[in-house]
């Protein structure tokens, strides 16, 4: 500080001297431009020195830039260089479609499958309805049906490792995990309808005046009256004011199948509606994720492939140098292709369902890339599973009398477990470096707290990017040296 | 354009239909919110959708930025891994004192012999301005001085090339360089000044009243006459404003001298003065200076030569991709460098001279990083050689009548003359790859123009930068590839 206040005090004192001077330079410079040797100097600072008082770097914002397309441009040089093409669409094909896959194409029976629990949970949700289940065993058999849901890949793909590819394992882990979470958000969802419901026919039942069928209608009355009360909207465009849907309306399986394809993992009974398809929307969309695809894929097989093998070794043999080295020449590759992942799936993909399925909320993700801590970025990269976590995980278990804290802590593990989940179950791997990477967001969540409040928002902003861009690779690097040494143990050594 | 207006009409049909939509959903939300499935969507647009009207990107500034220093820190793994440790400062103090010379040190005694055109130059001043030499006779002998001047380090370093050390011969090179600027700039403006003397002096000649010593007189009257004109200055700083020189009384060695040490290539009788030195200023510059060497040489052995060395081969095969990987690569390293350098002679080093001297005009750069065109850079890069160029070549050439153009043709071919000569000299190897890049600058005027013009400011800054990157880094090669190729055929081959 009392250095600054010396700065300060410096630059005061030339400030006056600057006035005071600039009377005498005036007159100066108008008797030194009178002479004959055409004067040419006056006094001036550099630009670099503070006392000038120059600011002005914007063209270096264009140099940043200019050197990061050129750094991408030669490492691209560079890898074609060593490993000539390697991009080849037949392999794709194979991946994709699961022709290394045993007979019978398990990933694809296993998601055929996934029909009966779907069922199974609808059947149960009928009866719980209609009064022909109790409540209580109602309840039994949904947490039975969704938690053998989750475990039917786990033990399959255990049992069966041999016959299924990587991709389709992980199709089918993924696609497993979506359900059971929109399956638990529709079970959650109906219970509070039918909550309200029968607290509602038990009132009328007390009153005993008004049978059902009264109560039938006055939930028709209501339904009138919202759709009548918009008096200032045309004729036209009444019709475009749906009808709400009432529990139990809901529970058949149209409705049940627009809320699995729909992008979004919260149900509600009446989701917000497009009136039309964009159709140029759409074809974008549709090229965006056939384009993408392809791009992601050569990336993988040009780039990623090639940087992970040859991190294998100095990994193995702890050489801290050489692994960082090759921790960063694996992040530039891994980092685009999330990028690109990120990009494909959360805008092209689910716009694309949303736009299919006039499904009008595409809040699909915010702004992270702006975040300044590391709770504001997962708050905001991935807001479907965000959304979910509030409405049907935290919200519920504060409701439930338990702490703020603890209702965090529950999100959290939860979310770990998934995470570890998704990775482990496809590579047949039990590690934890998922969870654990889950878990370094604790001690990451408060450096990037301290960056940001005690150097400002920009450096919060940062460590946030670090973790984006170095995490990843890191865990990546992991998984592959433990598949290796497990699968291939002879080659490591 | 009609792809344009579409896009506006549906733009606007649609903010239309939002309107309207608001209205129906402000009804609709407020309904939907009472029902029981605790609805948590509303129409909204994704983020990259151009229809949601985001567009904060801030974080993707911090982002670019990581991911260069990333880029950049490993570029320095990778090379340490590669080459190991070459910094080697034995190796810098052999090269900076030219052990490796011959006996004698001829660069030393080359630097020494300059003192002798110097003291010709003002010994002919002398004698022109007390009328013993006739003014054409003065002249002829100055032309003369000056040639010679230029011409000896080339003769020397020809015939006597095997003693020179590199180092020694470029800064040889440099210095006569800088000394045939300053004395040419000597000689014109001591030139204007006695032009302008003699024809007072012969107007009060022909006055015939007035003596020598009364135009002494008058001379003298004239300065306290400014001196005293300002009386509202204090007593204490009117000390401070200083007796302006006139000519011929500026005709002295230590005048000279310190116009030869100052740093400026423009001379003029009255330079502005700082009444002090700033102590603090000259340690900080003091530091820069020393460490920045440091840094800059060992850049230079760790970096720079074994990247060269790399780019022989490929360059010589004529192997496209390689070259273009090499060159990139070279790039970044000889970029960093020259930064580096620019910011140690232009902003530390010239800074240091002038803080020394109390020499106060430290305009030695502009802002050329914001440069948007070639044209601007090159005006703003150097501004002493710029000053120069302005005041002692174009604006005379203008003066004797030619066009502007032809001025702007003779400033160029000068400058590309001294760039090529301060590379061919030194190194022996009288190739043109330096004047034709001065040459190259000509079109790369025109692309930097037109992108400015008809992309914006930011493309033809991008242009700016992408010849100060990419330029440097290819001459080099070339120069190299040429010295290896006269030197060691053998090993090239």
């Amino acid at each position: 500080m009392s250095h600054e206040n010396e700065e300060n005090k410096v630059r005061y004192r030339r400030t006056q001297s600057v006035t005071r001077a600039e009377e005498i330079t005036k007159k100066e410079s108008k008797q030194r431009r009178s002479q004959p040797d055409k004067p040419c100097h006056q006094p001036r600072d550099s630009l670099f020195s503070w006392s000038s008082g120059f600011n002005n770097f914007t063209g270096l914002v264009n140099w940043g830039f200019l050197l990061l397309t050129m750094g991408g441009f030669r490492l691209v040089l560079e890898n074609f260089i060593k490993y000539g093409i390697r991009v080849d669409p037949v392999q794709w094909f194979v991946v994709l479609t699961g022709r290394n896959e045993g007979e019978g194409h398990p990933s694809l029976l296993l998601i055929f499958y996934s029909i009966v629990p779907i069922l199974i949970c609808l059947i149960v949700e009928k009866g719980l309805a209609a009064d022909i289940l109790m409540e209580s065993a109602g309840m039994i058999v949904h947490v039975i049906n969704i938690v053998v849901l989750v475990l039917i890949p786990m033990v399959v793909i255990h049992v069966k490792g041999q016959t299924f590819s990587l991709v389709g394992a992980m199709t089918v882990c993924f696609i497993y995990c979506i359900l059971f979470l929109k399956m638990w958000s529709y079970v959650q969802v109906n219970l509070w309808c039918r909550t309200r419901y029968k607290h509602r026919r038990s009132r009328s039942g007390r009153r005993q005046s008004i049978s059902i069928a009264q109560l039938q209608n006055e939930r028709e009355h209501e339904q009138e009256r919202t759709s009548n009360g918009n008096g200032t909207i045309p004729n036209k465009e009444k019709d475009a004011v749906p009808k709400l849907v009432h529990y139990p309306d809901n529970l058949h399986l149209k409705d049940f199948f627009y809320f699995l394809l729909a992008p979004t993992l919260c149900y509600e009974l009446n989701f917000p509606r497009t009136s039309r398809i964009r159709k140029r929307f759409l074809i974008k969309r549709i090229l965006e994720v056939v384009i993408g695809v392809h791009i992601v894929m050569g990336l993988f097989q040009q780039w990623m492939i090639p940087s992970v093998r040859n991190s294998l070794v100095p990994f193995s043999n702890m050489d801290l140098t050489k692994t960082a080295e090759r921790l960063l020449k694996l992040a530039i590759p891994n980092h685009l292709m999330w990028l690109c992942f990120f990009y494909l799936t959360f805008h092209s993909f689910l716009n694309l369902m949303g736009e299919l399925l006039h499904f009008s909320d595409r809040n699909f993700y915010s702004d992270w890339w702006n975040a300044n801590n590391i709770d504001t970025f997962w708050r905001s990269w991935n807001m479907p599973v965000h959304k979910w976590c509030v409405r049907h995980l935290y919200i519920p278990v504060v409701e439930l009398g338990y702490s703020k804290i603890s209702a965090s802590v529950i999100v959290f593990f939860i979310s770990a477990f998934f995470h570890e989940y998704l990775v482990s179950v496809p590579l047949k791997t039990f590690k934890i470096w998922a969870f654990m990477g889950m878990m370094a967001q604790i001690p990451l969540s408060t450096v990037s707290k301290f960056m940001e409040v005690n150097y400002g928002h920009r450096w919060g902003n940062i460590v946030v990017w670090t973790s984006i861009i170095l995490g990843q690779p890191l865990a990546i690097m992991m998984y592959y040296h433990d598949y290796m040494i497990t699968n291939y143990s002879d080659v490591v050594a």
